[in-house]
């Protein structure tokens, strides 16, 4: 136990898509809470929709309405929760833009909680863009949606978010992300891997304890593009961002072809694995952790993290969905919150 | 001991680049070629150069010059060889177009061996295509070479050969293979994915026992396309490609998306996955089986492995090189010739 366990600020948890998982896991998570050693959290949610969750688990009457001061002391016995205000109880598996509001305004009221220091950072149910789109967000997703807030909030120009997928085995960040396949080759600038590689040096050097994070960047074609017969941009474009970013002081090289990177004796020699787009870094890191991979985003001014995968609409509801990935995600944003110590 | 063992026509292996670790593993294996449980294999060389890694590990002696019939008992004992007539020790590590035409000799001698019923199947080893190109080579590749020989010996049309990268964990096909990323949108088509569908569906159950084998077929971009907003390419070409296989009763499933169908309860479900491009395939298969995996080539009217690596002339010579590749490669050859029966 140590001592955020006794009253320090909570994670702030957001409810997500309340069709979805995402409430049902934060529940299975909470009820586990001893043998996983989880840090004490904060549900930010409408707690109608959250008792809706834990009946799911006979567990309704733990549910607890608090403020983030009582949660950490209530976690040992309740289900702290913070209502965001907002009714979001849409049935399970039948998403429905009426809950929209609910869902922006806790991801917004978790940042606020952590920017003013009543929390101590952010991890993030799934959402559902279409749902959300619909009902008139404006925001690319939930990633960018954070660097606008952040920028708002704590008065900075908007950052680069940075999408981290983190494992026990691997951790890569895709420089593209989630853009077709066609479009990768023209989006990929020598500047942009450049900017990426820059944010992940430096939140690993200040969140993760590694001030000189050994970061392998992969060729964008086959074989790294063999001197050019296999393409160009491995030379033209990756290579000049590797030379750059080794005259800044950062540990980076390559550029490595992709597909000897990933075996476990390569894995030894990095610490985080820069691809150009997201099959290049999924990939490898859905093969090796499918279950306990978390997603975190680098470069905001506070810790966020969040389960590797989605609102799972088609099994919410019937106590199947795991919450591996939700409690990884939960132990490793305890774990940045701290600098990069285990607590 | 099966049948083959004590006299039928072995396999044959081909001498790959004699400046490369090829005779160095294939030397390696048939010394241990007792407790790896080899099936008896004929290399087709040049002896001098056989002799000459043969005495990194003190055996130059037992190189035996013979005929394939005298393959199968020789290889108790001794390392059968079959001249290629020609002479082909270049120095470890320094590759050199006048070995070329040895190199080139060696497959042409290893097909024929087969295609006259005294080898059962063809191992390849690593050759570099820019020492062959140097001396006039013309073909694309090893791959390419195979299958318009196939097509003279045989008298048959060209065939279009297909990559299968084999383990036991899994098994890939990329539908395009060595081309820059940029390329393969355009060079991706309906009809090359059906085509490389039946030969891997008819190979498996040819060649593999496997007369239904269940393939999964990846899109092409992230979440295979999110239903157009992250490319057509995944509704327009590849689902036209699979449903034109389920009706010619192939077992094809797909477009999925690529990052959730190599974990281990993913790979449960199918036999096969058809991959749209080089890393797609390759980084899954080196994440997982970096030092058995085996190249195959479907499509050939003869069985074609190879190990899953290059040249390696960085530590050709040394003793470094390990024969793991070569030996999954020639228990792969011997289980495709007996039908996918292991003996």
């Amino acid at each position: 136990m140590t001592s955020h366990r006794n009253g320090g600020p909570p994670l702030a948890l957001t409810q997500g898509d309340p069709a979805g998982i995402g409430l049902e896991i934060a529940v299975r998570a909470w009820l586990d809470r001893k043998e996983r050693r989880l840090p004490p959290f904060l549900l930010v949610a409408d707690p109608a929709a959250v008792r809706r969750a834990a009946a799911l688990f006979d567990a309704a009457d733990a549910v607890a309405e608090c403020q983030p001061e009582d949660a950490g002391v209530l976690f040992e016995s309740r289900l702290p929760v913070m209502p965001t205000g907002h009714a979001g109880a849409a049935p399970f598996g039948v998403p429905d833009p009426a809950t929209a509001p609910g869902t922006i305004g806790s991801i917004d009221l978790a940042v606020r909680l952590v920017q003013a220091g009543r929390a101590r950072g952010v991890v993030t149910n799934p959402i559902a863009k279409a749902v959300l789109y619909d009902a008139g967000f404006a925001h690319p997703g939930h990633t960018e949606y954070l660097a606008a807030l952040a920028a708002h909030l704590w008065g900075i120009p908007e950052p680069l978010p940075v999408m981290l997928l983190w494992s026990q085995d691997l951790a890569v960040v895709p420089v593209t992300i989630h853009v077709p396949l066609r479009r990768v080759p023209s989006l990929l600038t020598t500047d942009l891997i450049v900017r990426t590689g820059q944010v992940v040096a430096a939140d690993y050097a200040s969140r993760f304890a590694r001030p000189s994070a050994r970061i392998a960047v992969a060729g964008l074609n086959p074989h790294a593009g063999e001197g050019g017969a296999l393409g160009a941009e491995d030379d033209a474009v990756v290579r000049p961002a590797v030379d750059r970013l080794r005259e800044m002081g950062i540990d980076a090289r390559g550029p490595l072809p992709a597909d000897t990177m990933f075996h476990a004796r390569a894995r030894t020699g990095y610490d985080v694995a820069l691809c150009m787009y997201h099959d290049q870094a999924l990939i490898p890191i859905k093969t090796l952790a499918f279950d306990d991979g978390v997603n975190c985003t680098l470069g905001l001014p506070f810790v966020r993290t969040s389960p590797d995968h989605g609102t799972a609409f088609d099994i919410a509801g019937k106590r199947l969905a795991r919450p591996d990935s939700l409690v990884a995600a939960l132990h490793l944003a305890d774990r940045l919150c701290a600098g990069g110590v285990a607590s």
